[in-house]
C-alpha cells in the first residue's frame, strides 16, 4: 500500500483544528474545511483573497455546465461532459486597513486558528494581521450554511483595531467572476446586477445550459461610518464600508445570503431584475438551526470510538460530510464522487452512489435513501436514451452523470460498466428489504427493474452452444480488465437483477395488482420476455474452479500472466500516470476489488471457506489504485480473523483527507470514501450483514480501541450497537423487538437490550 | 457483399475516358484521374476552377502537418496526428472570354471528353465552351507530371474562338492558399513570390512544421497580346494574359512547373527569395520521357487478361496507379492508404505497405521493394521511442505514420495493433528470399529484425504456469475483436520474426562476421537474449482445434456468441456508423481476414485441409468491412477450388475505383486495394506462392476469361506466365533458368519456356 498520513489538524473529537497557518497546506485546508448542505457547497477558502494556491469554488448542486469533446465519435460514445460549474462567491469580500490590503500569502499575522465545529458546521478563523505600517487588526471570520434552510448561507466578520488611526475599508460583494479551474473560464453572463445601502444583489445565467441563479445579501455594518456603491469588475457587485480605526475599536460585518437556482432561463418566471423575498435567518438563528439538526443527526447516525480519538475525529468528520453532502432533503440530485467540495470528477455521481453511499442512508437516513434512490427513477428516460444509443432495449444507466445523461467520454467505461445499471436494482432491493417502505417498489422501483432487466437481456448474449447466458466486452468493477468476457460480478449482478425482477413482479401482483398492472402497461412487459429473463437467470455462467472454490474474475483470467505487485516500484504509482496505458490491462493484477466485492454485497451467499479462498487469492493481486478499496478488504479482513490486515487496511479509511493520504485532498474531498470508512466500521468490526433474511450482527474490536457504538435504522427501528473490551450490548433506541443473528445466533432484539460476549480470538468469530 | 458496380467511364484498355461530365461523378473522377510520379500527387481537378463538388488537391509526398489531439490522455497514447498537407495548386488558371468566366458549373458546354493514357500518363481534357453571348471557345487542357524529373510538371492549354470578337484573358497563377477540407483551413504562409513576363515563382512554409516548398513556373503564351501582373489574393502569384478573339483565332498557353521541398525551415540554405535554376523540361519532352518509363514498366509488370477488356482496364489501371504512387525513385516515403490521391487517412501509411504493396514491388520493381524496406530502416528510431511510451523495450513501428512517428491516436489500434512491426519482419524476410539481395538484411535487416524482436519479447508475456507464451491484449487484423489474449496471428507472427532473426544471425555471421558485430554491437544483444528468443519461440501459443484443424482466432473465439451476418440488414453498413461502437466486438463476425491472412502468407505451411477448414469456418463470419478482405479470399478460394466463389470475390477488386464500388473514390483511390487486386490475379488464378523452398505457379482460368498473362521478377529472372483456356506456359525473359513448382511438379524454367494443360476441374488443381 505504501500511503502514509500527512497530519496537519490537530485532534478533537468534535472539531478539525488548524493552528497556525501553512501555503503548502492551503488546498487541502480549502477542501477539509468545506461547507455544505446538499444545495450549496463552499471550500473553506479565504473569502478576503489570497495570493497563494487556492481554488476558490462555491458550487450549487445540479448547476452544471457541458464541455463538448472533439468531432469523430463513434455511435454511443457520449460527446457531452456535463461538470458541477464554479458558481456565486458570496462570501467576496476585501479588507484594507491603513492602505495596506489583507491577503495572508503576503501580509504579517500570528495566532492564526481555524476551526469546523461539527455539531454547528460553524466555520471559524482568527488571526491578528500585523500591518507594515504598525498597528494590528485583530480579525475573526464565521460562516455556516444553513441546513435547515438550504438557500441560505451567513458570515461574520469581525475587526479589532489596535496601535494605528487610519481608514478601514471593506469591499463586500456577490461575485460571478470566479474562474472555473478545469476549463479555465468562467461561464457565467451577469443578466442584473445592483446594490443599496445595506443589500446587494445579483442575477446569473450559464453560458451553455442556461441555468438562472440569483443571490441577495443583506448586511449589517457596526462600526463603519460611510456604505457606498464598488465599482469592482462588470461580474460582481459590491459596496464599500469604510471606517475609522482607533485603538480597541470593534468593527462587526454580518451578511445573510439567500442564493436560489431557477432552472433553466426560458423556463423561470421572474423577471431578470426581481429577486425573492428576503430571509429572516440571521447569523445567530442559523447557529440554533444548525445545532438542532446535528444533534438530531448525530442522534439516529453517530458512530462513538473509545480509546482512539483519531479514528474518532475522522469518523465523525465523515459522518459530518456525508450528511453536508446529501441529506435527502432535496429530491432529483445525486452525490458527486468528490460531493461539494472541488472540480474533481467534474461533480459527477459514478456507482458509487448506490454501492457505497445508499447503504448509509438507508440505515441512518430512509427518508434520505428514498429520494436518492428516486433520482434514478428520475432519470429513467435519460437511462432509456442511452441503452437506445448502445443498441439494447430497456434503461442503461451513466456511469458518471449530474443530470442523469452519460456523462464519461471513455467508451471503454461508459459502454462496457453494467454495475451502474446493476446497483440501481441492488439499492432499491437493499432499501426495501431494510425499510418497511413498500411503496418505492410499487410506485417505481417495478418500472425500472423492468427496463433495467430489458437492458440486461439485451446487452448479454447466449455462448456459441447456447448453453450459458454472460456478458462479452465488459468491465467490471475492477478497472484494470478492461473488454472482458463473463466477469463474474456483472453475471451474478445481472441474473441477481432479473431473479429480483420476477420476485417483486410476483409480490407487487399480489400485493398491488393495479400498480402491478401499471408497471406491465406502461413497460409494456410482454410473455416472451418474462421467459427470456428465466432462461437468462438459468444459463447464467458464473465462472468458477470447483476445486477451489475460487470464482474466476472473468473467463480466463486465472490463466493471464501474473505480475507481483509488491515488486512494482512506488514510484510507478499511479498506474495510469506511469505505466503505458495499455500496459495496465495485460495481468492478473487488479485495481479494485471485484469478486471481492460481490462476497460482501452477496456475503451470506457464500462460505467463510469460500470468501477465505477468494480473499487469499485476490488480494496479494490488488493494488488499490481505488479509494474504496482498501474498506471492502478490511470487512472482509476482518470477518476472516485476519485482524492485523483488517486493521492495516482500515487505517486510512477514516482520515483519508483528514490526513491527506492520497495527496489529493486539495482537490476535494473522497466523498465516497467517507461512506465506505462508515461501512468499513458498520459491516467491518460490527460484523454486521444485511443480505440475509435476518440482520446479522458479530462485533470485534479492534486492539487500539476500547471500544464504539454505531446506530442502526432497520425496519423502523433503531438499534444500538455498543461494545467494550469483553462484550457487545445491543439494543433497541427506538421500535419494541427485532430479529436478528448474533455471532450466529439467533436473537430478539429489546429496548433493554442483550450483552454478548466477544470472541476471544479474531478468527472464532461467526459472522 | 452486396457491393454493386457504378459505371461512369468507358471501357480501353489503356485508357481511362470520360464521355460527357456529370456533377454527381466529380470527386470521384477527380480520384480516378489522380496523377502522381512518387513525389507529387495532383487530383483531377479542372484547373480553372469549378462551382460543383471538387476537392482541389495537390500533394507533396513527405510534406505532412500535425494535428494535436486534446489534452488529458494516457501515456503511449499518440497526441499528434501527422496529416498529408494540401500544397500548391500550381495548375491554377482562370479563363475569362467575352467577359464571362469559365466554370462548367454554371456555364454551357459540347462534347466533353476527359481521357487519362495509361501509356503516357497525360491527362486531357477538351469541350467547347458556349458563351452566353453568342460565340464559343473551344478549348483543350493538358497535364503531365513527369516520371523521370519528379519535380516537373507540364500544363498545356489551348482555345480556338469561333464567333465572337473580344477578349479572352487567361491568370495563371501559383496558388498556396487553397483550404486543406479536413481541418478546414489553409496550412501555408508565403515567404516570397514574385512574377515577370514568362516565370512565375513562390516560396512557402507549413504552419506546425515548417517545411518549406518553392514552385517556379515558366510558360510560353501564344496569341495572347499583353502579360501583366495579377493581383490575386495574399496567397496567389499570378500573370494575366489578354487576347483578342477572332474566328478560328488559336491561342496556346504551356507552363513548365518545377516545384521541390526543402525539408525544415532552420535546416534549408536558400534565401526566401532564391529559386533552383530552371529546368530544361518541356511539355513534349516530358511526354517523351513518359512514354519510355511506362514502357518500361509495363515490360516488367504488364498484366494481360484475354476476353474481358472490363477487367483488362481495371488491372492496367491498378498498375499503372501503383507505380504513380510508388516506384522506389526516392528513399524516404512510404505509400499512404490512398496514395496522393485525397486527404482521407491523412496520407498514413500503415502495415498495407508491407503486407499489401510490397510483394507487388518485390516481384516488378525490386528496387522500389528495397527502397520501401529502407523507410522503415530510416524511421528505426521512432519505432524504439515508440516502444519506450508503451513500456517495451526494442522498437514497435507505428500503426499509421508520415514521418515515421505514430499518428493514430486511436490508443485501441495504435498500442495493440503488433502487426505493423512483424509486417515490416515479413517485408525483409520476403525481399531478401526473393531477390538475390543480401546487402540489405546484412546492412539495415539485421539491427530491425533485433529490434522487433525485442519488443515482441517484452510486449508479450509468458501464463501464468509459465507453459506457454503469447500477446495479451491485442488487436490481431481482424479489427472486430479488440483487447484478445492469444491472436493467433499476431503470436504466429511474433514466433515468425523471432526464428526469421535467429535464422538470420546465423547466417549473417557466417557470411559478413564484421556486419553481424555491428549489429551486435550497436543493439548491445546479449546472450540472455537470446536465450530469451528461443525460449518465446518455443513456448508460442498458437490456439487450435486438435480435431477440426481450425486454429483459433484468439483463445476463446470458438465460445463467443454467434451472429449470423447474412442477417444484418444492409442499411447496418458500414458497422461503425450505424451499430453502438462496443457492439462490433461481442460475437464471432469478424470485419476481414486473420486467421486466413496467416494461411496466405505462409500458405506452404498448412495442408489444402487446414486451410479448407479454416476457409469454410471463418468466411461465413467475414463482412469484408475492409477493402483488402476479398482479394484474400478470392485467392484461397481459388485454391481451394471454389471457382464462384473466387471470382465473386475477384469482381470488385480489378476496378474498386474505376467502378466506385465502395461509393467513396470521390475521396482518392484504394491505393492498397490496388496491390490486393494485383495479387488477386498473380496468387489468385496464377496460384503462384512464395513462402517455401521454390517458387510454386498452378494457374487457372476464369471461365469468363480466354485467357492472361503476368511477368514477375525472381531472383534475377523475369518469368512471363501465359494462359489460354487450355494450358499455361511459363517462360523466362531474362535469365536462364529457374526451378519452380508447376501443378505441384518440380520443372527448371528456361527461356523457351514450357507448356503445362489446365487442370479440368478447378479443385484438381494442386499448388
Amino acid at each position: 500500500m505504501g500511503k502514509i498520513a500527512d497530519r496537519y489538524f490537530e485532534t478533537d473529537p468534535y472539531s478539525v483544528i488548524e493552528r497556525g497557518f501553512k501555503d503548502a497546506h492551503s488546498e487541502e485546508s480549502e477542501s477539509v474545511f468545506s461547507l455544505g448542505n446538499e444545495y450549496m457547497g463552499l471550500r473553506g477558502y479565504f473569502e478576503e483573497g489570497y495570493g497563494g494556491k487556492s481554488l476558490v469554488g462555491s458550487y450549487m448542486n445540479g448547476i452544471y455546465e457541458k464541455r463538448m469533446s472533439p468531432e469523430g465519435g463513434y455511435k454511443g460514445i457520449a460527446r457531452a461532459t456535463e461538470y458541477m460549474v464554479n458558481a456565486l462567491d458570496y462570501m467576496y469580500v476585501k479588507i484594507k486597513a491603513a492602505g495596506e490590503t489583507l491577503d495572508l500569502a503576503s501580509c504579517g499575522f500570528s495566532g492564526f486558528v481555524r476551526s469546523l465545529d461539527l455539531r454547528s458546521g460553524l466555520l471559524k478563523r482568527e488571526f491578528t494581521w500585523m500591518l507594515r505600517s504598525g498597528g494590528s487588526v485583530k480579525l475573526t471570520f464565521c460562516r455556516m450554511l444553513s441546513m435547515k434552510d438550504v438557500n441560505v448561507a451567513v458570515q461574520k466578520i469581525t475587526a479589532v483595531t489596535e496601535g494605528f488611526e487610519g481608514e478601514i475599508r471593506l469591499t463586500v460583494g456577490l461575485d460571478l467572476g470566479k474562474v472555473h479551474r478545469t476549463d479555465g473560464i468562467n461561464r457565467w453572463s451577469v443578466l442584473h446586477k445592483g446594490s443599496e445601502k445595506g443589500k446587494l444583489f445579483i442575477t446569473g445565467k450559464t453560458e451553455s445550459e442556461g441555468f438562472v441563479i440569483k443571490g441577495t445579501a443583506s448586511y449589517t455594518a457596526a462600526g463603519f461610518e460611510e456604505d457606498e456603491e464598488g465599482a469592482e469588475s462588470e461580474k460582481i457587485v459590491s459596496r464599500v464600508l469604510m471606517g475609522l480605526a482607533k485603538d480597541g475599536k470593534a468593527f462587526e460585518f454580518t451578511r445573510t445570503v439567500n442564493l436560489t437556482s431557477f432552472g433553466r432561463y426560458d423556463e423561470y418566471n421572474l423577471k431578470d431584475d426581481e429577486y425573492p423575498k428576503e430571509t429572516k435567518a440571521t447569523f445567530d438563528s442559523v447557529y440554533a438551526d444548525n445545532k438542532a439538526f446535528w444533534q438530531k443527526a448525530y442522534e439516529t447516525s453517530d458512530i462513538v470510538i473509545k480509546g482512539d480519538d483519531k479514528d474518532q475525529q475522522g469518523i465523525r468528520y465523515c459522518i459530518f460530510q456525508m450528511y453536508q453532502t446529501y441529506n435527502g432533503a432535496k429530491t432529483g440530485t445525486n452525490i458527486g464522487a468528490k460531493g461539494l467540495t472541488g472540480e474533481s470528477y467534474n461533480g459527477n455521481a459514478f456507482w458509487d452512489t448506490e454501492t457505497y453511499c445508499l447503504p448509509f442512508y438507508i440505515f441512518n437516513n430512509p427518508e434520505g435513501a428514498r429520494n436518492l434512490l428516486y433520482f434514478r427513477y428520475l432519470t429513467l428516460e435519460n437511462a432509456k436514451e442511452r441503452a437506445r444509443e448502445l443498441d439494447c432495449r430497456g434503461a442503461f444507466y451513466p456511469i458518471a452523470t449530474i443530470s442523469g445523461e452519460e456523462c464519461c467520454n471513455l467508451w471503454q467505461h461508459a459502454s462496457l460498466q453494467l454495475q451502474a445499471s446493476t446497483a440501481v436494482a441492488y439499492g432499491i432491493w437493499l432499501y426495501t428489504k431494510i425499510t418497511k417502505d413498500r411503496t418505492f417498489v410499487r410506485d417505481y422501483g417495478l418500472e425500472m427493474l423492468i427496463e433495467i432487466s430489458r437492458m440486461l437481456a439485451s446487452r448479454g448474449d447466449f455462448n456459441a452452444d447456447h448453453t450459458a447466458y454472460g456478458y462479452y466486452c465488459v468491465m467490471g468493477p475492477d478497472e484494470f480488465q478492461m473488454m472482458v468476457n463473463n466477469n463474474a460480478y456483472t453475471n451474478y449482478m445481472g441474473r441477481f437483477t432479473i431473479d429480483y425482477l420476477l420476485e417483486e413482479l410476483e409480490k407487487v401482483k399480489e400485493e398491488s395488482p393495479k400498480e402491478y398492472e401499471n408497471a406491465v402497461k406502461k413497460t409494456g412487459l410482454t410473455n416472451d420476455e418474462l421467459k427470456l429473463f428465466k432462461e437468462i437467470s438459468k444459463l447464467m455462467y458464473i465462472p468458477r474452479d470447483e476445486k477451489t472454490g475460487i470464482i474466476e474474475q472473468h473467463e480466463g483470467f486465472f490463466k493471464l500472466p501474473h505480475v507481483d505487485v509488491d515488486s512494482i516500484p512506488v514510484s510507478d504509482f499511479p498506474l495510469y500516470s506511469h505505466w503505458s496505458y495499455d500496459h495496465i490491462y495485460r495481468n492478473d493484477m487488479i485495481k479494485q476489488p471485484d469478486v471481492l466485492m460481490l462476497m460482501l454485497l452477496f456475503n451470506g451467499s457464500f462460505t467463510t471457506d469460500e470468501i477465505k479462498a477468494n480473499y487469499d487469492y485476490y488480494e496479494p493481486k490488488c493494488i488499490h489504485e481505488s479509494s474504496l478499496s482498501p474498506s471492502v478488504h478490511s470487512i472482509l479482513a476482518s470477518q476472516l480473523g485476519y485482524a492485523k490486515e483488517a486493521d492495516e487496511f482500515f487505517s486510512f479509511a477514516t482520515r483519508m483527507d483528514l490526513d491527506n493520504y492520497n495527496r489529493n485532498t486539495g482537490e476535494g474531498l473522497h466523498t465516497t470514501s467517507i461512506a465506505a470508512a462508515w461501512m468499513n466500521i458498520v459491516f467491518g468490526f460490527g460484523g454486521f450483514r444485511c443480505d440475509g433474511e435476518l440482520p446479522k450482527f458479530a462485533p470485534v474490536v479492534p486492539a487500539k480501541w476500547k471500544g464504539y457504538s454505531f446506530r442502526l435504522s432497520i425496519r423502523g427501528c433503531e438499534v444500538l450497537v455498543e461494545t467494550d473490551r469483553e462484550k457487545a450490548h445491543i439494543s433497541l433506541l427506538k421500535g419494541k423487538s427485532l430479529d436478528a443473528l448474533v455471532y450466529g445466533k439467533e436473537v430478539t432484539l429489546t429496548p433493554a437490550g442483550e450483552s454478548f460476549p466477544l470472541f476471544e480470538k479474531a478468527e472464532e468469530n461467526v459472522i
